[in-house]
């Protein structure tokens, strides 16, 4: 199975600059040896099962707590029975039908 | 501290009609005692923790797990410190300051 | 076809609360006469075309531009061909097959 | 000004491979030439302005609206005054804090 989740977590009350918090975040997903990837918009984890996903995203919460009184996150899960690598399937699959896209 | 998490999720692999499974869902949410509204793009639940409303979100996805290949799920997650009943307050802070929104 | 758009905007660079941002917003759709609801997470637009959805994407940002340095927005949107008032229908067809849901 | 736009659309009435209609929306963008970069869970495009952006969700559904019958898309839109090269930019001002994040 494979659980790609994509999410972004930032604080409201702490202006406009939110790359400290968000920073945070990246180094304990990184520390914790799942497979991301950083975007300009989010995170994108694979897991193998939906509690390990989801397990990231209260880590995250976890990170920001103590400092944060309002917190706002979104994210798109995206889950598939008989996959795997789909982390860096799904951008092949588009390039096998249109070509290379990004640069 | 006030959660408000909405959400979506459906199945990809089951062609347009996806009410019979998002109804399994309603239903669990329903029978769990959460408190929670049905809107017409998604369910909105109120927890005390980020754990019990990531725990719905484990849930839902376990009712649907048995029959479909693939699941799609969206989800913005709100959460303050120091607030409570966000479910009804939010929609009341916005008419404090423009009257009557909602028919 | 029923254009069913769900979105929450409100700036990131002007601390916890946005309510203030967000009821000018709620104002402009409220007058504009486009079918609405507001919910605890966003509003939820339905409109008979993509292209009047999205001007009303664009008039809300139009609203916070001037006074707002940073925007943050997510939606969700579902197209349906062939179906009209979705924006009640929906919860309608779950009520269908589990019965009531919201008190 | 910074527009980040980030989307995903797909057809909800086309089981579970639609990875030929989301290659139709990236050839379309591809050839527009807007800046994008394509990710396993949806695509980012910068533009200067709001219109820019919500033209080519637009066009995006122009894509998919004569095969499709139902459509679902969801989008984060992050914009920024003063601000440009954000979808470059981003990931780089979280790797001046925490060094490299993506391999």
């Amino acid at each position: 199975m494979s659980v790609l989740l994509e999410f972004a977590m930032f604080p409201v009350d702490k202006g406009e600059s939110v790359s400290p918090y968000v920073s945070k975040i990246i180094k304990m997903i990184r520390d914790s040896g799942v497979t991301y990837q950083l975007t300009p918009m989010g995170t994108i984890i694979e897991t193998e099962t939906m509690a390990e996903a989801l397990a990231i995203v209260q880590q995250s919460y976890d990170v920001l707590e103590p400092d944060c009184d309002r917190v706002y996150s979104t994210l798109t899960i995206d889950v598939r029975k008989g996959k795997s690598k789909c982390l860096t399937g799904k951008v092949l699959s588009v390039e096998k039908i249109i070509g290379k896209v990004n640069k």
